[in-house]
C-alpha cells in the first residue's frame, strides 16, 4: 500500500469516508460504488482475513502506526490516507476516536440457492430494518453456528458500517443471501425439504424447543423472524409449517427485545439441527 | 393530581427533570432525593401498576392529555407540570419526542435474603455497569421468569431512566436486591443450598444446558454473570461450583454480546430450574 497525507477533508480522494451518519449518503453512495466501510483494526483485520478486498483505508495522524503489517504487505495501488483528527472529523461527521477506517470492495452476493445447499439451519429475516438488530443477529447466528441466514428484499444491509460494528465482524464470515422475490422466496426452502418455523408471540403457538424436538435427525429448518415492529407478514405466516414461541413467564413483560429473542431462537435452531 | 403550567425551566419545582442526560448529576441527584424518572406513557403505567409512588408528571404542551385518567384518580398533592417543548428541552437537555416523564419516589429494596427465599432460579450480576445492559437482562430474565436477580455493589442501577427504559418497565416487576458485601455475598447462596455456576467464555467449561441437566428436580441453580469487559472476577470464578458456557461455533466469532448472552443464560435456566 502507499501512504498519502491529505490535508483538505474536500479532497476527492477521501469521497468513500464523507459523512459516515449521513444515512441516506451512505446507502446511495456505497451502493452506487459496491462498497462498505469497516471501523476499527479488530473489524478490518476480520474483513482481510475473510478475503475482502480493501479500497483503501484512512488513520488518524495518531494512528497512523496501525495495521502497519497491513499497510507493508498490501497491494501497491491500495492508498493509506492519513488525515489529521480535524479533517477526520469534518470528512466523516464526528470524532473518530479509534482513528481507523476502511473502504472495501463488495463481493457479489452468493444466490440463494447456494447458501442453502449444505445447510440445515437458516434463519430468514423478513424485514429487520434496523442495522443494530441485522448486526446482532449475524453476531448470534455465526458464533452459535447457523449455517445460513436469508434476507427478505426490505432487510436492512449487513455490510452497513453500523451493522458490521454490532456484528463485530460476524457479517463477514456468516454464510447469507438475499431474496429477490418477497411473495414466493419461501419456496425455495420448501423445495429443498426444510420445515419452515414462524417466530411469534402468539401464545397458543409451540414452544421452540418441543417444535425443534420433533422430526428426526438430519431434518433442515428454516426459522422465520419478522420486523422489529409488527413481527412476520400474514403471507409469510401463512406459508410457514407452524408458528413458534419462546415460552414467556408473565410478569407484565409480554416480549423479549430482537436481540434476545434471536439469540434464543439462533441458540435452539443450532442445537436441534446439529448431529 | 394538580394541573400546574410552568414556563420557566429553572423554576425550582422542575429540579426532578434537571438534565437526564448528565449522568453524574443524575446518580447524585437521584440518590440523594431517592427518586427515579421514568419516561414514556407504557413505562410510566408499568410503573404505576407495580405499586410505585409518583413525586410529580412533567407533560409537553401537545401531549397534556396523555395520561389523563392517571392525573384525574391519582392523589390531589402530586403536580402535573405543563410545559412548552422549547421549555422541556432546554430543562431535559433533549427533544423531549415522547413528551410525557414522571418522576417517582424509590421503594426500599428488599434485603437479599427476602428475594432469595421462595426462589429456585438466581441470576447474579458481578459489575455490568452498561444500563442499557442492565436493562436487557431485567427485561429477559423477568420475560423469562427468572425468580430473582442479585446485584454486586458496583452494578449500574436498575432504576436510572436509561435502565428502565430498555428493560421496558421489567425492573418494576422482576425480583431483585443488592448485595452489600462483594467479597462474602455468594456465600448467602450457598447457606440456602444453591449451586453456583458460572458463565465463561472458557471454552473447557461445561456446556450450559449440560450443568443444568445434572441435579434433580427443585434444585436452586444460581447463575453468575460476570461485567462487560472483563468478565467474572477470579475470586467469584473460584467460589463457584463450576464454569458454564455457551456453546459456540468458532467461524471468527469468540463471543455473544451481552444482551444475547444474558438472554440464552436467563432462558436456560429458567427452563433447567422449572417444575
Amino acid at each position: 500500500m502507499h501512504v498519502v497525507e491529505v490535508n483538505d477533508p474536500r479532497d476527492d480522494r477521501l469521497a468513500d469516508y464523507l459523512r459516515l451518519r449521513d444515512v441516506n449518503l451512505r446507502k446511495s453512495l456505497e451502493a452506487e460504488h459496491g462498497l462498505f466501510m469497516a471501523e476499527g483494526e479488530k473489524v478490518i483485520r476480520r474483513a482481510l482475513r475473510a478475503g475482502f478486498l480493501p479500497r483503501s483505508l484512512l488513520l488518524t495522524e495518531r494512528r497512523r502506526n496501525a495495521l502497519a503489517d497491513v499497510v507493508a504487505s498490501g497491494a501497491d495501488d491500495v492508498a493509506v490516507y492519513i488525515v489529521s483528527e480535524d479533517v477526520a472529523k469534518l470528512l466523516v461527521g464526528f470524532d473518530l476516536h479509534r482513528g481507523v477506517l476502511a473502504a472495501f470492495h463488495r463481493a457479489p452476493l452468493p444466490a440463494p440457492e447456494d447458501v442453502l445447499d449444505a445447510a440445515r439451519s437458516v434463519v430468514v429475516l423478513e424485514d429487520i430494518v434496523d442495522h443494530t438488530n441485522v448486526g446482532a443477529i449475524f453476531r448470534s447466528a455465526a458464533g452459535l453456528g447457523i449455517d445460513s441466514i436469508l434476507l427478505a428484499p426490505r432487510c436492512a444491509d449487513p455490510l452497513y458500517r453500523r451493522s458490521i460494528k454490532v456484528s463485530m465482524g460476524a457479517v463477514f464470515t456468516q454464510p447469507y443471501s438475499r431474496l429477490d422475490d418477497w411473495r414466493c422466496g419461501l419456496g425455495l426452502l420448501r423445495e429443498r425439504g426444510f420445515t419452515l418455523l414462524a417466530l411469534t408471540p402468539d401464545a397458543d403457538a409451540v414452544p421452540l424447543d418441543e417444535a425443534l424436538a420433533d422430526g428426526g435427525p438430519g431434518r433442515r429448518v428454516a426459522l422465520l423472524l419478522g420486523s422489529e415492529g409488527d413481527g412476520l407478514s400474514t403471507r409469510w405466516l401463512g406459508q410457514a409449517d407452524r408458528g413458534v414461541r419462546i415460552a414467556m413467564a408473565g410478569r407484565d413483560v409480554d416480549s423479549l427485545n430482537v436481540t434476545a429473542a434471536s439469540a434464543i431462537a439462533c441458540y435452539e435452531l443450532a442445537r436441534g439441527t446439529r448431529g
